[in-house]
């Protein structure tokens, strides 16, 4: 399973991905779901990935090949946000054309739920899902967020917490108790986790990194979260019958 | 959709079940999941039931039966809750025997997940999760409860909360803020809720109530807790990146 997070704010974009992969609870690994393609000063995007990890592996393959193709430069020449995530969607839609069928005869199901997102230039930062189909949707003010593969026990935290004008730091640290939640209650979604923080305008991401358990804001957030939680709910009123 | 939970303690027993039914979402019902089968001085018996409506109505029919038969009195006659779980299994099969094939006939899936829980006479306290085939599992010490329907948005504060020894009253806050935190998510869980209360060894429920909207416990419970844990987020210290 996987559990990936990304947020688009007034002052920017939060994602944040697990790293572990399953085929069966007795084959488990690490893989990246963070991939990120970068012109520092240029453009910034991020694609976060889940469902069949040989799916999404093609698909950036697929990307890699238009980026090194100096023709064509892909990603890396899309002019705007819509273009950048209509070649991802065309990717997918590349990668069943060749694989689906293949798949559908071993009764595999074709699965991939990609984020995208970043900023090309001065043009606003955009946010999108990507569904296996190609087809996209772009988040909005009042759905500021998207979540991808074990979405629902992260899922509170996010729609009591966050709004458009939430700051980049106070969404990291909800992405990660979203993060956290969703550790404790699945197995299959695990650490090392990567973040990626980006102020908008900026062009470069303010902070990229792989946590891991040994990370000290992880391990803080993790047990403060938890006794605060319990002392939240200890400070409530008992029902009185 | 549904949303059930119930928690088997050292002080007790505590259910708790939304009353929200769907077929699609334009095709929205309330429908109560919480059925008893109380006996003062002698048994309570909970039974909290999830899935196909038509399914579950069927058990509860065929319980009522067995239970109106004096030669039988099914579950009020039942010796042990091992017994009487078996009869809730064996109706479901009974159920799957007589319309398992017609619903396969239209696609239509034998949805079925049901929690059973009570005290008979001086025995301890038990609670069962049912599935649709009949067969079940118990709640253990480390284990100590069961959710049906959907389960996951409610699950991470059950999780950080609830202990074998955590008491009634405390255990019916976790519940029902963990019904807030499903109901907040996913529209097909809805109020009115069911509630009950069992002390071990009284043989007759604590409390055992309809909450609605204008409930002040729940009312308050919702709103103070939204504001505890956005105050408990706010305290976190915030990522120094």
């Amino acid at each position: 399973m996987t559990y990936c997070v990304a947020m688009c704010l007034d002052e920017g974009l939060v994602f944040l991905s697990d790293t572990r992969t399953n085929a069966g609870v007795d084959h488990i690994s690490t893989f990246r779901k963070m991939n990120t393609y970068i012109a520092p000063g240029e453009r910034v995007l991020v694609l976060l990935t889940s469902g069949n990890l040989a799916v999404s592996q093609a698909v950036l393959h697929y990307l890699q090949a238009r980026i090194d193709d100096p023709e064509d430069r892909g990603l890396l020449g899309a002019a705007t946000m819509v273009e950048a995530v209509r070649m991802v969607g065309d990717a997918l839609r590349a990668v069943h054309a060749q694989d689906g069928q293949a798949l559908a005869d071993f009764g595999v199901e074709f699965a991939a739920s990609f984020i995208f997102g970043g900023q090309i230039g001065q043009q606003p930062p955009r946010l999108f899902q990507v569904y296996a189909a190609g087809n996209f949707i772009e988040a909005s003010p009042d759905t500021p967020y998207f979540q991808i593969g074990e979405a629902k026990y992260g899922k509170p935290i996010i729609d009591r917490v966050i709004r458009r004008n939430t700051s980049l730091q106070d969404a990291a640290k909800c992405a990660l108790i979203s993060m956290d939640s969703t550790i404790r209650s699945n197995l299959s979604v695990g650490l090392p986790l990567d973040i990626l923080l980006y102020p908008s305008g900026k062009l470069l991401p303010s902070h990229h990194a792989r946590m891991d358990t040994t990370d000290p804001y992880y391990a803080c957030l993790r047990q403060q979260w938890s006794e605060r939680l319990n002392k939240a709910f200890e400070d409530m009123p008992a029902p009185q019958w």
